[in-house]
């Protein structure tokens, strides 16, 4: 067991957050990541309402153990975040966009507020808005995010917020990672890729075995992805993804991906609904490299906590 | 004091590998690093004899402990590394290229083999070539370096070379990436932007002073920095540096910047001659946010080394 400002405040077990992956952090991913003594985030992504019911009502009877739920901010609609809040989660985190006009609501509902960031200046908003955790993101993570590197980025942002916990995000896989996350002065992890590869996440079977075979050279930052689906991401916004043919033929040429959207969407919906991950997005982040199996939420969060107290002792050892 | 494969290797105090930045790590700083219980290593760049007779002959002069170079792999003449060899060198390092025609006349000598890679293929290949320690350098590096970041890269290769010892470059500036770096199996850390700023560096003061200034934020890998000096960089390297108004106008524009040498690098030539910093170069990596001050190499390597030890302990005692 690791201690930390993280697992205080929620009374975890490891320092481990599941990332809320819009669409692949199901109720039942996140309650098996809760119910192993991490926090589980439903992924509510851009907020459809049906999907939030389903997911929500999996959580709140699968565990007993504090559990929250995550939105893209700039996409939320009000009565979306209400939804969430009826469901009492223990928190809510909001990344990409100002959290302001949502924080009254969250603290009123008694959650606590996580606030992801890219960079010092979005942090420092971030805790002058009321958040009560802020998460460093790094340009590793898989998914949407910018252009800063996570092991510079964290102790950075942990400066400029102190005393204000902060959680590292991006590249973090396995024990190694979010023991250097704590060395870094984060108080834990936001891991995404990794969970994406468990048993219980909603993603694909074939998209899962896309990402246990691929390495984190297969990765990059993309827009044509959100382009092709129609979703308008403000800069500096990109989304990192196992490279396919569809981002072979079109990045660098998103203008052109944007005027043959007529043809290319039917296309691309099809190719997402028959598990074709040559066209469909598989998002991913660098630290694919170090994901070669699929398991159980339960066993990924014990080998966390588990390798990480490892190397805290070995490091510990290495002082004379 | 803390105890790696790096530090039994050469008998250091700290696990600190100064990363021989070109014309930057001349003797004085080298010497000073591995005073300070570290490991100096000169900048060799791109082999100017008489620079590397003079500052050669300076860490010979300033230091018994060990000490190396490092040298830019694509553009080393046999006889500037036989040059080298004659100083007796504890290490020579070797970045960005094929390392493999350079071994023999390196092991003669009785030099240990450091090669820096930026992936883990390189990694591989730098192994089966014989090198003594590998440095997996990150995104985050200043100067020349490539795409993948440090946090998931360094675990990534320790397990593709492993029993071979790692190092991590890029982003590590203060104590808790060195403490960060350990965490990732890495035996320590190559640190450059940090030592940049040091007293004993060859840099410009005004370009030292760009640098405290600075925040992560304002540096971006270009090209454009190679092409005004006619340097034919091979791909897939790129030089992290602070912007300025240089790369903004270049950047995305190294087509018209390679038709308009004429003009422009007699320009830039007087802009470096002048300190003009709006124009030449200051090669930054993304940890600029952790650096505050200049510093002797001496108190620099103390930080780190006890920033590191206290990281460590910390981390132990969060274990219950």
């Amino acid at each position: 067991m690791i201690v930390t400002a993280l697992t205080g405040m929620f009374d975890l077990q490891q320092p481990v957050v599941l990332a809320p992956m819009g669409g692949v952090a199901g109720g039942s991913l996140a309650a098996a990541v809760s119910n192993a003594g991490g926090l589980g985030l439903v992924g509510g992504g851009y907020g459809d309402p049906e999907w939030l019911r389903t997911e929500l009502s999996h959580v709140c009877a699968q565990t007993r153990r504090p559990w929250g739920a995550g939105l893209i901010t700039w996409a939320i609609r009000p009565d979306v975040l209400a939804l969430i809040l009826e469901y009492r989660p223990h928190a809510v985190m909001l990344s990409f966009g100002d959290p302001q006009p949502h924080v009254a609501a969250i603290k009123a509902a008694g959650a606590k507020l996580i606030c992801q960031v890219q960079d010092i200046d979005a942090a420092r908003r971030a805790r002058d808005a009321g958040a009560d955790l802020i998460v460093a993101q790094g340009t590793e993570a898989g998914g949407h995010g910018a252009a800063r590197a996570t092991l510079p980025l964290v102790p950075a942002i942990v400066d400029a917020v102190a005393p204000l916990p902060v959680l590292a995000a991006g590249g973090i896989a396995d024990g190694r990672g979010l023991a250097a996350a704590l060395m870094l002065g984060a108080h834990g992890a936001v891991i995404g890729t990794r969970f994406y590869a468990a048993t219980e996440s909603l993603a694909n079977a074939q998209a899962k075995a896309c990402l246990v075979a691929a390495d984190g050279a297969q990765t990059a930052r993309t827009r044509v992805f959100d382009i092709v689906r129609g979703y308008d991401w403000p800069a500096p916004y990109t989304g990192r993804a196992l490279n396919n043919a569809f981002t072979a033929r079109w990045d660098g040429h998103e203008a052109a991906l944007q005027a043959a959207l007529a043809a290319e969407q039917p296309r691309y919906r099809r190719a997402t609904e028959d598990g074709d991950y040559d066209t469909a997005v598989v998002w991913a982040g660098e630290a694919v490299d170090l994901i070669d199996d699929v398991d159980t939420a339960a066993a990924i969060v014990a080998r966390l906590g588990g390798d990480a107290a490892h190397c805290l002792r070995a490091g510990s050892a290495c002082l004379r």
